[in-house]
Protein backbone atom coordinates (compact mmCIF):
# COMPACT_ATOMS: atom_id res chain seq x y z
CA UNK A 1 0.00 0.00 0.00
CA UNK A 2 1.40 3.19 -0.95
CA UNK A 3 1.72 5.78 2.24
CA UNK A 4 0.06 8.97 1.73
CA UNK A 5 2.50 11.37 0.28
CA UNK A 6 1.85 14.87 2.44
CA UNK A 7 3.99 16.80 -0.10
CA UNK A 8 1.49 15.63 -3.05
CA UNK A 9 0.26 18.16 -5.40
CA UNK A 10 -3.15 17.84 -6.77
CA UNK A 11 -4.11 19.29 -10.09
CA UNK A 12 -7.80 18.95 -11.51
CA UNK A 13 -6.33 18.97 -14.96
CA UNK A 14 -3.02 18.97 -16.06
CA UNK A 15 -2.28 19.90 -19.66
CA UNK A 16 0.84 19.12 -21.73
CA UNK A 17 2.26 20.82 -24.62
CA UNK A 18 3.20 18.54 -27.35
CA UNK A 19 6.04 19.97 -29.60
CA UNK A 20 9.34 19.42 -27.91
CA UNK A 21 7.55 18.61 -25.03
CA UNK A 22 6.09 15.32 -25.88
CA UNK A 23 8.30 15.22 -28.89
CA UNK A 24 10.77 16.68 -30.66
CA UNK A 25 9.92 19.49 -33.20
CA UNK A 26 12.13 21.96 -33.56
CA UNK A 27 15.19 19.82 -34.45
CA UNK A 28 13.65 18.98 -37.86
CA UNK A 29 12.52 22.60 -38.59
CA UNK A 30 16.23 23.21 -37.88
CA UNK A 31 17.39 20.52 -40.10
CA UNK A 32 14.95 21.94 -42.85
CA UNK A 33 15.81 25.49 -42.14
CA UNK A 34 19.82 24.27 -42.81
CA UNK A 35 19.31 22.92 -45.85
CA UNK A 36 17.19 25.57 -47.11
CA UNK A 37 20.09 27.80 -46.04
CA UNK A 38 22.48 25.72 -48.23
CA UNK A 39 19.97 25.35 -51.10
CA UNK A 40 20.31 29.37 -50.92
CA UNK A 41 23.87 29.60 -50.59
CA UNK A 42 24.55 30.45 -54.19
CA UNK A 43 22.59 33.89 -53.30
CA UNK A 44 23.31 34.65 -50.14
CA UNK A 45 25.64 33.46 -47.21
CA UNK A 46 23.81 30.75 -45.03
CA UNK A 47 23.89 32.89 -41.78
CA UNK A 48 22.47 35.89 -43.60
CA UNK A 49 19.76 33.44 -45.19
CA UNK A 50 18.39 32.16 -42.19
CA UNK A 51 17.72 35.90 -40.64
CA UNK A 52 15.91 36.72 -44.02
CA UNK A 53 13.73 33.81 -43.55
CA UNK A 54 13.44 34.52 -39.92
CA UNK A 55 12.50 38.12 -40.80
CA UNK A 56 9.95 36.85 -43.43
CA UNK A 57 8.01 34.30 -40.94
CA UNK A 58 7.64 36.98 -38.09
CA UNK A 59 6.16 39.33 -41.08
CA UNK A 60 3.73 36.61 -42.19
CA UNK A 61 2.71 35.09 -38.90
CA UNK A 62 -0.48 37.19 -38.63
CA UNK A 63 -1.58 35.34 -42.08
CA UNK A 64 -0.45 31.98 -42.30
CA UNK A 65 -0.19 31.15 -38.50
CA UNK A 66 2.33 28.45 -37.29
CA UNK A 67 3.03 25.06 -38.75
CA UNK A 68 5.10 23.30 -41.39
CA UNK A 69 2.85 25.16 -44.13
CA UNK A 70 3.40 28.04 -43.07
CA UNK A 71 6.89 27.46 -42.82
CA UNK A 72 7.31 26.41 -46.29
CA UNK A 73 5.45 29.25 -47.80
CA UNK A 74 8.41 31.59 -46.34
CA UNK A 75 10.55 29.33 -47.39
CA UNK A 76 9.19 29.90 -51.22
CA UNK A 77 8.92 34.12 -50.10
CA UNK A 78 12.88 34.24 -49.07
CA UNK A 79 13.81 32.36 -51.85
CA UNK A 80 12.12 34.60 -54.03
CA UNK A 81 13.29 37.63 -52.10
CA UNK A 82 17.06 36.44 -51.77
CA UNK A 83 17.18 35.33 -55.28
CA UNK A 84 15.57 38.59 -56.55
CA UNK A 85 13.01 36.45 -58.61
CA UNK A 86 15.93 34.53 -60.06
CA UNK A 87 14.67 30.95 -58.51
CA UNK A 88 15.45 28.08 -60.54
CA UNK A 89 12.27 25.64 -61.04
CA UNK A 90 14.45 22.82 -59.87
CA UNK A 91 15.22 25.20 -56.41
CA UNK A 92 11.58 25.63 -55.64
CA UNK A 93 10.33 21.98 -55.71
CA UNK A 94 13.10 21.39 -53.46
CA UNK A 95 11.97 23.61 -51.31
CA UNK A 96 8.30 21.84 -51.65
CA UNK A 97 10.32 18.80 -51.13
CA UNK A 98 11.68 19.76 -47.81
CA UNK A 99 8.55 20.81 -46.30
CA UNK A 100 6.72 17.51 -47.46
CA UNK A 101 9.56 15.33 -45.79
CA UNK A 102 8.94 17.56 -42.60
CA UNK A 103 5.79 16.69 -42.55
CA UNK A 104 6.10 13.35 -43.05
CA UNK A 105 8.95 12.73 -40.51
CA UNK A 106 8.29 10.36 -37.82
CA UNK A 107 6.77 11.30 -34.24
CA UNK A 108 9.97 10.43 -32.24
CA UNK A 109 9.02 10.95 -28.79
CA UNK A 110 10.76 12.35 -25.75
CA UNK A 111 12.43 10.32 -22.88
CA UNK A 112 10.77 9.57 -20.07
CA UNK A 113 7.42 10.70 -21.84
CA UNK A 114 5.15 7.53 -22.09
CA UNK A 115 6.15 6.27 -18.44
CA UNK A 116 5.11 9.69 -17.03
CA UNK A 117 1.91 9.31 -18.91
CA UNK A 118 1.61 5.99 -17.75
CA UNK A 119 2.09 6.97 -14.14
CA UNK A 120 -0.14 9.83 -14.45
CA UNK A 121 -3.35 7.48 -15.76
CA UNK A 122 -2.69 5.10 -12.92
CA UNK A 123 -3.15 7.95 -10.40
CA UNK A 124 -6.34 8.51 -12.08
CA UNK A 125 -5.51 12.25 -13.18
CA UNK A 126 -6.85 13.99 -15.90
CA UNK A 127 -4.29 15.17 -18.49
CA UNK A 128 -4.96 16.86 -21.63
CA UNK A 129 -3.06 18.22 -24.54
CA UNK A 130 -2.80 21.50 -25.53
CA UNK A 131 -0.88 22.52 -28.81
CA UNK A 132 -0.38 25.34 -31.47
CA UNK A 133 -0.26 24.61 -35.11
CA UNK A 134 -1.38 23.42 -37.88
CA UNK A 135 -4.82 21.57 -37.38
CA UNK A 136 -4.28 18.42 -39.36
CA UNK A 137 -0.14 17.97 -38.54
CA UNK A 138 -0.76 18.14 -34.89
CA UNK A 139 -3.69 15.27 -34.85
CA UNK A 140 -1.19 13.13 -37.63
CA UNK A 141 1.55 13.50 -34.81
CA UNK A 142 -0.63 12.55 -31.93
CA UNK A 143 -1.92 9.49 -33.60
CA UNK A 144 1.59 8.34 -35.12
CA UNK A 145 2.66 8.91 -31.28
CA UNK A 146 0.36 6.23 -29.83
CA UNK A 147 -0.40 8.39 -27.09
CA UNK A 148 -3.84 9.84 -28.16
CA UNK A 149 -5.22 6.95 -25.84
CA UNK A 150 -3.47 8.75 -22.48
CA UNK A 151 -5.37 12.77 -23.13
CA UNK A 152 -9.02 13.09 -22.31
CA UNK A 153 -9.18 15.96 -24.51
CA UNK A 154 -7.07 17.33 -27.05
CA UNK A 155 -6.89 21.10 -27.84
CA UNK A 156 -5.23 22.61 -31.14
CA UNK A 157 -5.18 26.61 -30.75
CA UNK A 158 -3.97 28.81 -33.66
CA UNK A 159 -2.72 30.80 -30.22
CA UNK A 160 -1.46 30.29 -27.18
CA UNK A 161 -3.06 33.73 -25.39
CA UNK A 162 -4.48 33.62 -22.37
CA UNK A 163 -7.75 33.85 -23.73
CA UNK A 164 -7.67 30.81 -25.38
CA UNK A 165 -6.64 29.14 -21.86
CA UNK A 166 -9.25 30.92 -20.04
CA UNK A 167 -11.70 29.16 -22.65
CA UNK A 168 -10.48 25.76 -22.26
CA UNK A 169 -10.45 25.68 -18.59
CA UNK A 170 -13.79 26.97 -18.65
CA UNK A 171 -14.74 24.20 -21.48
CA UNK A 172 -12.92 21.59 -19.23
CA UNK A 173 -15.22 22.76 -15.63
CA UNK A 174 -11.73 23.53 -14.17
CA UNK A 175 -10.83 26.87 -12.20
CA UNK A 176 -7.21 28.31 -13.25
CA UNK A 177 -6.07 27.32 -9.67
CA UNK A 178 -6.78 23.40 -10.22
CA UNK A 179 -4.84 23.80 -13.53
CA UNK A 180 -1.35 22.63 -14.65
CA UNK A 181 0.42 23.40 -17.82
CA UNK A 182 3.23 21.98 -18.66
CA UNK A 183 5.91 23.09 -22.01
CA UNK A 184 8.66 24.23 -23.46
CA UNK A 185 8.10 27.75 -24.07
CA UNK A 186 7.92 30.43 -21.17
CA UNK A 187 5.75 32.88 -23.28
CA UNK A 188 3.13 30.62 -25.04
CA UNK A 189 3.19 27.47 -21.86
CA UNK A 190 4.01 29.26 -18.62
CA UNK A 191 3.33 33.08 -18.88
CA UNK A 192 -0.34 33.33 -20.04
CA UNK A 193 -0.98 30.19 -17.66
CA UNK A 194 -0.13 31.89 -14.74
CA UNK A 195 -1.47 35.32 -15.63
CA UNK A 196 -4.88 33.52 -15.35
CA UNK A 197 -3.77 31.97 -11.80
CA UNK A 198 -2.86 28.85 -13.19
CA UNK A 199 0.23 26.53 -12.43
CA UNK A 200 2.93 26.36 -14.98
CA UNK A 201 5.69 23.69 -15.43
CA UNK A 202 8.85 24.46 -17.42
CA UNK A 203 10.79 21.85 -19.23
CA UNK A 204 12.94 23.51 -21.65
CA UNK A 205 14.09 21.38 -24.62
CA UNK A 206 17.89 21.98 -25.88
CA UNK A 207 16.36 23.94 -28.82
CA UNK A 208 13.70 26.79 -28.79
CA UNK A 209 12.50 28.88 -32.27
CA UNK A 210 13.82 32.50 -31.71
CA UNK A 211 9.73 33.41 -32.16
CA UNK A 212 9.24 31.64 -28.21
CA UNK A 213 12.14 33.14 -26.68
CA UNK A 214 11.62 35.69 -24.10
CA UNK A 215 14.11 37.55 -21.78
CA UNK A 216 11.53 37.21 -19.07
CA UNK A 217 12.89 35.63 -15.93
CA UNK A 218 9.85 33.91 -14.23
CA UNK A 219 9.57 33.77 -10.44
CA UNK A 220 6.24 32.82 -9.23
CA UNK A 221 4.42 30.85 -6.83
CA UNK A 222 2.53 29.02 -9.18
CA UNK A 223 5.91 27.91 -11.18
CA UNK A 224 8.37 25.25 -11.24
CA UNK A 225 11.22 24.00 -13.96
CA UNK A 226 11.90 20.74 -14.39
CA UNK A 227 14.95 19.63 -16.31
CA UNK A 228 13.53 16.83 -17.80
CA UNK A 229 9.76 14.89 -17.76
CA UNK A 230 10.31 12.58 -15.88
CA UNK A 231 10.90 14.88 -12.96
CA UNK A 232 7.46 15.22 -13.13
CA UNK A 233 6.25 12.78 -10.88
CA UNK A 234 8.95 13.48 -8.31
CA UNK A 235 8.01 16.70 -8.37
CA UNK A 236 3.50 15.84 -8.18
CA UNK A 237 4.67 13.95 -5.17
CA UNK A 238 3.19 10.57 -7.12
CA UNK B 1 -48.18 37.28 -28.85
CA UNK B 2 -47.13 34.54 -30.84
CA UNK B 3 -49.44 31.72 -31.28
CA UNK B 4 -48.28 28.13 -30.66
CA UNK B 5 -47.00 26.79 -34.49
CA UNK B 6 -48.13 23.00 -34.39
CA UNK B 7 -45.39 22.58 -37.17
CA UNK B 8 -42.57 23.88 -35.09
CA UNK B 9 -39.20 21.60 -35.16
CA UNK B 10 -37.23 21.21 -32.16
CA UNK B 11 -33.57 20.85 -32.05
CA UNK B 12 -31.06 21.10 -28.98
CA UNK B 13 -28.30 22.37 -30.73
CA UNK B 14 -28.14 23.74 -34.42
CA UNK B 15 -24.74 23.74 -36.04
CA UNK B 16 -23.68 25.56 -39.34
CA UNK B 17 -21.44 24.84 -41.71
CA UNK B 18 -19.09 28.29 -42.31
CA UNK B 19 -17.69 28.71 -45.57
CA UNK B 20 -20.40 29.04 -48.46
CA UNK B 21 -22.95 28.55 -45.66
CA UNK B 22 -22.54 31.17 -43.88
CA UNK B 23 -20.27 33.50 -46.00
CA UNK B 24 -18.89 32.94 -49.62
CA UNK B 25 -15.52 31.32 -50.11
CA UNK B 26 -15.68 28.77 -53.55
CA UNK B 27 -16.55 31.58 -55.24
CA UNK B 28 -12.70 33.16 -54.31
CA UNK B 29 -11.02 29.63 -54.85
CA UNK B 30 -11.95 29.94 -58.34
CA UNK B 31 -10.93 32.92 -58.75
CA UNK B 32 -7.74 32.14 -57.46
CA UNK B 33 -7.93 29.03 -59.68
CA UNK B 34 -8.51 30.61 -62.63
CA UNK B 35 -5.96 33.29 -62.54
CA UNK B 36 -3.63 30.64 -61.79
CA UNK B 37 -4.95 28.96 -64.91
CA UNK B 38 -3.90 31.95 -66.55
CA UNK B 39 -0.94 32.31 -65.62
CA UNK B 40 0.19 29.07 -66.71
CA UNK B 41 -1.09 29.87 -70.11
CA UNK B 42 2.06 30.06 -71.86
CA UNK B 43 2.65 26.42 -70.62
CA UNK B 44 -0.72 24.80 -70.97
CA UNK B 45 -4.66 25.27 -71.98
CA UNK B 46 -6.21 26.57 -69.11
CA UNK B 47 -8.73 23.76 -68.30
CA UNK B 48 -6.18 21.86 -68.49
CA UNK B 49 -3.98 23.20 -65.82
CA UNK B 50 -7.57 23.38 -63.67
CA UNK B 51 -7.11 19.56 -64.40
CA UNK B 52 -3.79 19.12 -63.34
CA UNK B 53 -4.31 21.32 -60.40
CA UNK B 54 -7.29 19.27 -58.87
CA UNK B 55 -5.55 15.88 -59.22
CA UNK B 56 -2.44 17.76 -57.42
CA UNK B 57 -5.15 18.85 -54.52
CA UNK B 58 -6.53 15.18 -54.43
CA UNK B 59 -3.05 14.07 -53.71
CA UNK B 60 -1.69 15.91 -51.46
CA UNK B 61 -4.81 15.93 -49.26
CA UNK B 62 -3.96 13.49 -46.95
CA UNK B 63 -0.66 15.27 -46.37
CA UNK B 64 -2.07 18.93 -46.82
CA UNK B 65 -5.63 18.94 -45.70
CA UNK B 66 -7.61 21.92 -46.37
CA UNK B 67 -7.42 25.63 -46.68
CA UNK B 68 -5.41 28.13 -48.64
CA UNK B 69 -2.21 27.44 -47.56
CA UNK B 70 -2.65 23.64 -48.78
CA UNK B 71 -4.05 25.55 -52.10
CA UNK B 72 -1.58 27.71 -52.71
CA UNK B 73 1.36 24.95 -51.98
CA UNK B 74 -0.65 22.61 -54.54
CA UNK B 75 -0.69 25.84 -57.14
CA UNK B 76 3.27 25.48 -56.75
CA UNK B 77 3.81 21.82 -57.20
CA UNK B 78 1.29 22.13 -60.30
CA UNK B 79 2.93 25.06 -61.92
CA UNK B 80 6.00 23.34 -61.32
CA UNK B 81 5.36 20.24 -62.82
CA UNK B 82 3.52 21.81 -66.04
CA UNK B 83 6.15 24.01 -66.99
CA UNK B 84 8.43 20.91 -65.99
CA UNK B 85 10.69 23.51 -63.72
CA UNK B 86 11.25 26.00 -66.00
CA UNK B 87 8.79 28.54 -64.43
CA UNK B 88 10.35 32.23 -64.03
CA UNK B 89 10.75 33.61 -60.04
CA UNK B 90 7.92 36.77 -61.57
CA UNK B 91 5.73 33.62 -61.29
CA UNK B 92 6.34 32.02 -58.56
CA UNK B 93 6.29 35.47 -56.98
CA UNK B 94 2.52 35.74 -58.38
CA UNK B 95 1.29 32.86 -57.76
CA UNK B 96 2.70 33.39 -53.68
CA UNK B 97 0.58 36.85 -54.20
CA UNK B 98 -2.45 35.29 -55.54
CA UNK B 99 -2.83 32.90 -52.29
CA UNK B 100 -1.86 36.16 -49.58
CA UNK B 101 -5.01 37.70 -51.10
CA UNK B 102 -7.36 35.47 -50.77
CA UNK B 103 -6.40 34.87 -47.25
CA UNK B 104 -6.89 38.79 -46.88
CA UNK B 105 -10.02 38.94 -48.94
CA UNK B 106 -13.20 40.55 -47.21
CA UNK B 107 -15.86 38.21 -45.64
CA UNK B 108 -18.94 39.03 -47.81
CA UNK B 109 -22.01 36.99 -46.16
CA UNK B 110 -24.86 35.40 -47.56
CA UNK B 111 -27.58 36.77 -47.96
CA UNK B 112 -30.62 36.50 -45.13
CA UNK B 113 -27.39 35.13 -42.73
CA UNK B 114 -27.18 37.65 -40.00
CA UNK B 115 -31.51 38.20 -39.72
CA UNK B 116 -31.77 34.56 -39.62
CA UNK B 117 -29.09 34.07 -36.74
CA UNK B 118 -30.72 37.28 -34.67
CA UNK B 119 -34.23 35.26 -34.63
CA UNK B 120 -32.96 32.14 -33.97
CA UNK B 121 -31.27 34.09 -30.96
CA UNK B 122 -34.44 35.63 -30.39
CA UNK B 123 -35.79 32.16 -30.28
CA UNK B 124 -33.31 31.53 -27.50
CA UNK B 125 -31.81 28.42 -29.96
CA UNK B 126 -28.48 27.45 -29.03
CA UNK B 127 -26.65 27.34 -32.37
CA UNK B 128 -22.71 26.41 -33.04
CA UNK B 129 -20.52 26.75 -35.90
CA UNK B 130 -18.71 23.78 -37.43
CA UNK B 131 -16.30 24.08 -40.29
CA UNK B 132 -13.22 22.12 -41.68
CA UNK B 133 -10.05 23.79 -42.45
CA UNK B 134 -7.13 25.84 -41.51
CA UNK B 135 -7.33 26.75 -37.85
CA UNK B 136 -6.05 30.77 -38.09
CA UNK B 137 -8.13 31.19 -41.64
CA UNK B 138 -11.50 30.05 -40.27
CA UNK B 139 -10.60 32.07 -37.23
CA UNK B 140 -10.31 34.91 -38.94
CA UNK B 141 -13.15 34.74 -41.58
CA UNK B 142 -15.39 34.42 -38.55
CA UNK B 143 -14.40 37.40 -36.15
CA UNK B 144 -14.14 39.56 -39.70
CA UNK B 145 -17.58 38.38 -40.34
CA UNK B 146 -18.61 39.67 -37.52
CA UNK B 147 -20.85 36.22 -36.00
CA UNK B 148 -18.94 35.32 -33.28
CA UNK B 149 -21.20 36.35 -30.86
CA UNK B 150 -24.15 34.25 -32.01
CA UNK B 151 -22.35 31.22 -31.28
CA UNK B 152 -21.83 29.44 -28.51
CA UNK B 153 -18.67 27.06 -29.57
CA UNK B 154 -17.19 26.99 -32.83
CA UNK B 155 -15.41 23.96 -33.84
CA UNK B 156 -13.16 23.79 -36.56
CA UNK B 157 -12.14 20.20 -37.74
CA UNK B 158 -9.70 18.69 -40.31
CA UNK B 159 -12.34 16.65 -41.51
CA UNK B 160 -16.38 16.27 -41.24
CA UNK B 161 -16.65 12.63 -40.90
CA UNK B 162 -18.82 10.39 -38.58
CA UNK B 163 -16.92 10.49 -35.70
CA UNK B 164 -16.06 14.54 -35.62
CA UNK B 165 -19.67 14.60 -35.33
CA UNK B 166 -19.81 12.35 -33.30
CA UNK B 167 -17.03 13.23 -30.73
CA UNK B 168 -18.67 17.00 -31.04
CA UNK B 169 -21.93 16.00 -29.87
CA UNK B 170 -20.50 14.21 -27.24
CA UNK B 171 -18.61 17.59 -26.35
CA UNK B 172 -21.87 19.72 -26.52
CA UNK B 173 -23.63 16.79 -24.14
CA UNK B 174 -26.42 16.70 -27.05
CA UNK B 175 -28.18 13.11 -28.78
CA UNK B 176 -27.41 13.16 -32.28
CA UNK B 177 -31.19 13.01 -32.47
CA UNK B 178 -31.64 16.71 -31.39
CA UNK B 179 -28.64 17.49 -33.20
CA UNK B 180 -29.43 19.43 -36.57
CA UNK B 181 -26.71 20.51 -39.02
CA UNK B 182 -26.90 23.03 -41.79
CA UNK B 183 -24.37 23.57 -44.79
CA UNK B 184 -23.84 23.27 -48.41
CA UNK B 185 -22.03 20.25 -48.97
CA UNK B 186 -23.99 17.18 -48.92
CA UNK B 187 -20.39 14.96 -48.43
CA UNK B 188 -19.42 17.16 -45.33
CA UNK B 189 -22.49 18.32 -43.39
CA UNK B 190 -25.23 15.84 -44.43
CA UNK B 191 -24.25 12.28 -45.45
CA UNK B 192 -22.60 11.74 -41.81
CA UNK B 193 -24.48 13.37 -39.64
CA UNK B 194 -27.43 11.52 -41.53
CA UNK B 195 -25.19 8.69 -40.43
CA UNK B 196 -25.18 9.07 -36.89
CA UNK B 197 -28.54 10.09 -36.45
CA UNK B 198 -28.67 13.57 -36.91
CA UNK B 199 -30.62 15.98 -38.92
CA UNK B 200 -29.40 18.25 -41.45
CA UNK B 201 -30.71 20.58 -43.99
CA UNK B 202 -28.84 21.22 -47.10
CA UNK B 203 -28.75 24.57 -48.57
CA UNK B 204 -26.53 24.25 -52.23
CA UNK B 205 -24.44 27.26 -52.68
CA UNK B 206 -23.93 27.90 -56.66
CA UNK B 207 -20.33 26.68 -57.11
CA UNK B 208 -19.18 23.46 -54.96
CA UNK B 209 -15.48 22.27 -55.52
CA UNK B 210 -15.58 19.28 -57.31
CA UNK B 211 -13.65 17.49 -54.02
CA UNK B 212 -17.02 18.07 -52.35
CA UNK B 213 -19.21 16.90 -54.84
CA UNK B 214 -21.36 13.52 -54.53
CA UNK B 215 -23.83 11.66 -56.84
CA UNK B 216 -25.73 10.21 -54.09
CA UNK B 217 -29.43 11.41 -53.99
CA UNK B 218 -30.65 11.54 -50.43
CA UNK B 219 -33.75 10.61 -48.95
CA UNK B 220 -34.48 10.31 -45.22
CA UNK B 221 -36.83 11.58 -42.92
CA UNK B 222 -34.10 13.63 -41.12
CA UNK B 223 -33.20 15.54 -44.13
CA UNK B 224 -34.64 18.56 -46.26
CA UNK B 225 -33.65 20.56 -48.68
CA UNK B 226 -34.07 24.58 -48.85
CA UNK B 227 -33.47 27.22 -51.84
CA UNK B 228 -31.59 29.74 -49.59
CA UNK B 229 -30.59 30.12 -45.62
CA UNK B 230 -33.64 32.54 -45.20
CA UNK B 231 -36.39 29.42 -45.64
CA UNK B 232 -34.60 28.17 -42.72
CA UNK B 233 -37.03 29.96 -40.11
CA UNK B 234 -40.02 29.23 -41.80
CA UNK B 235 -38.81 25.34 -42.44
CA UNK B 236 -38.19 25.23 -38.40
CA UNK B 237 -41.97 26.63 -37.85
CA UNK B 238 -40.57 29.83 -35.96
Amino acid sequence: MKSHNPMKKHFQVIAFDADDTLWINETYFRASENAFCQLMADFMEPSLVQRVLFRTEVRNMALYGYGVKAFILSMMETALEISQNKLSGELMAQILTLGKEQLNKEVMLLEGVEKVLQQLEMAGQKVVVVTKGDLLDQERKLHKSGLDRYFHHVEIVSEKHEDNYLRLTEHLGVKPADFLMIGNSLKSDVLPVLNIGGHAVYIPFHETWEFEKTEQKVEHPHYAELEKVSDLINWLGL
